[in-house]
């Protein structure tokens, strides 16, 4: 069977993408050395600047949120892969050009880590500082004592990218960011569910296969399978299976504060997401928790899976004001 | 088989969808009467209203585009059907409390339409002061000759919610929103295309059928079907077919400069959107057309059918000045 997507040659998915999303902002951003998309004006010198490294095939993530008060510098890899070292040291180059520092947010994935550390290591012979943030919010069904590295990184990155942008926007210090994008990054967790695979591009095969009357709840960013198999559920079931465990995870307390992020995965239509915020707002009420601030929408998306992650965060006055500053990412603007 | 969505009783989507809305974005939105979107903070007294109406099944659109600089109300529908005129009348009445004027703004539909007119009859009999503009963007495929009333409402509608919004915000008269909203829907024109249907969430039946190796141009925004059924082509071939019928049935000449949006339908991924919108942008360059302004994302769905519109609009600097205006709406925030 033919593959259903608006492709052309699907070797070359990756150079394509990111033209597009240049030639479609180009207020906002500008492609750079090799498929490394950057700020169409870059900060003048004395900035921080952000940089991130992942996969391509989850878009709007992560190069839709290079922006004025986001992200520098993304480093793509093709589709799901991680981008090699190389690439990455480029980027690290640039970005530390006039600048006291580099901040590099890492989704943890091994692929993303490995190259990650290599570029660390590059940058600590070149007397280059960058100092680094892993983001692990993506906990497993079922497993409320994982440590932290067990998590993978879901949509989590997006709440550190904003928060660490803003700082680095009023012009602090590398040290100021990290402890920032630290504090975002450990108050924050996510849980994913899946209805229906999708197709990958490149290859034209489904990622997973579930059953027609079946959800999976724990799902990696990749379509990698998570522990909580289980029959379908309704928006309220599935919205409090999901949120017990989050809450329980973050250890969250009756009258904490929280942001919440509803993240579509590609298919699930914004009804289903509302429908499904309807039910986590009303949750947290009856725990006495605060919802201080939200978002739903695609964020970081699996091709065209159905399905959707719902991220938490423990805020404070500080993280709730950086949330709110200014960005013009294409797709997190905020104002 | 069960159908696979995240919802409720599928008797109860509407409210449910409006409140998860509401919750979601506090600041932008609220409900009034019986199903109704108004701004959460109503501007002061002496500014146009603007008002639409149309069936839910769509979002983000109609209601995601509530907000500072663009709606004051919509009054929706349940999926995939028009409001009655009862609570369409109700909207009018509460946008023009305090106020010079309403300005309606209705995509052509039959039962849109005829909602509307007995809107405006109603309102007439009471004094009101509506103007009413039928947003007819939807071209179909093969007929360059067609005649305004022929063509339906597609993604144009946000077009003229964005400019005709910016102008009421502005203080200005109802007959200058209406100028500008008439000047802006008759500039715009729009094109559909679907590969894989959806599933109606009232009924759980799927849309309309489709073969695995065929694409369609010409679709309605419900799903309805197009003339153009053809094989499957790729991202960049498709875009030339349709770019070809917009162009020359807008009558658009080399120098002209347009705004292009491209508008998702629900499951077609982003990276899928970037690569057509690279190749639409490559058309223009090719026949010396200035691509202006542009906006790629999912603004006006059909449930998670895979597909997208293009659409393209004749701007001056005037219609420039409105679409870069500042707005606050959920699903269009412009800084």
């Amino acid at each position: 069977m033919q593959m259903k997507k608006f492709i052309n040659d699907p070797h070359h998915l990756l150079p394509e993408l990111l033209e597009g999303l240049a030639l479609a902002f180009p207020r906002q951003v500008r492609l750079v050395g090799t498929n490394i998309v950057a700020r169409a004006v870059p900060k003048a010198a004395g900035k921080v600047r952000l940089v991130t490294l992942g996969g391509s095939g989850h878009e709007p993530g992560l190069s839709g949120f290079v922006g004025e008060g986001m992200l520098d510098y993304s480093v793509t890899g093709e589709i799901f892969a991680a981008p090699g070292a190389p690439r990455c040291i480029e980027a690290i180059q640039m970005a530390a050009k006039d600048s006291p520092g580099v901040l590099l947010v890492v989704l943890n994935h091994a692929g993303d880590v490995l190259s990650a550390n290599i570029t660390m290591q590059a940058a600590k012979k070149n007397n280059i500082p960058v100092q680094m943030v892993l983001t692990r919010d993506g906990i497993s069904y079922g497993q409320n004592s994982d440590s932290a590295n067990d998590r993978r990184g879901l949509v989590g990155c997006m709440a550190v990218y904003k928060v660490a942008g803003a700082v680095a926007e009023q012009g602090d210090s590398l040290d100021e960011c990290l402890r920032i994008a630290q504090k975002m990054e450990e108050n924050t967790r996510s849980l994913a569910v899946a209805l229906r695979t999708a197709t990958h591009p490149s290859t034209g095969h489904t990622i997973f296969e579930l059953g027609d009357d079946e959800m999976e709840i724990g799902m990696g960013q990749h379509g990698e399978a998570g522990t909580g198999r289980m029959k379908m559920k309704s928006a309220d079931e599935t919205a409090g299976i999901m949120l017990d465990m989050l809450l329980e995870n973050l250890g969250v307390a009756a009258g904490e504060n929280l942001l919440v992020v509803l993240n579509g995965s590609g298919a699930t239509t914004l009804m289903e997401l509302w429908i499904v915020f309807r039910a986590v707002s009303k949750i947290l009420k009856a725990r006495n928790i605060n919802l201080v601030r939200s978002a739903v929408g695609e964020f970081i998306t699996t091709q065209e899976q159905a399905g959707f992650q719902i991220m938490i965060a423990r805020m404070d006055t500080e993280l709730v004001r950086l949330w709110d500053a200014p960005s013009n990412a294409p797709y997190f603007v905020t104002r």
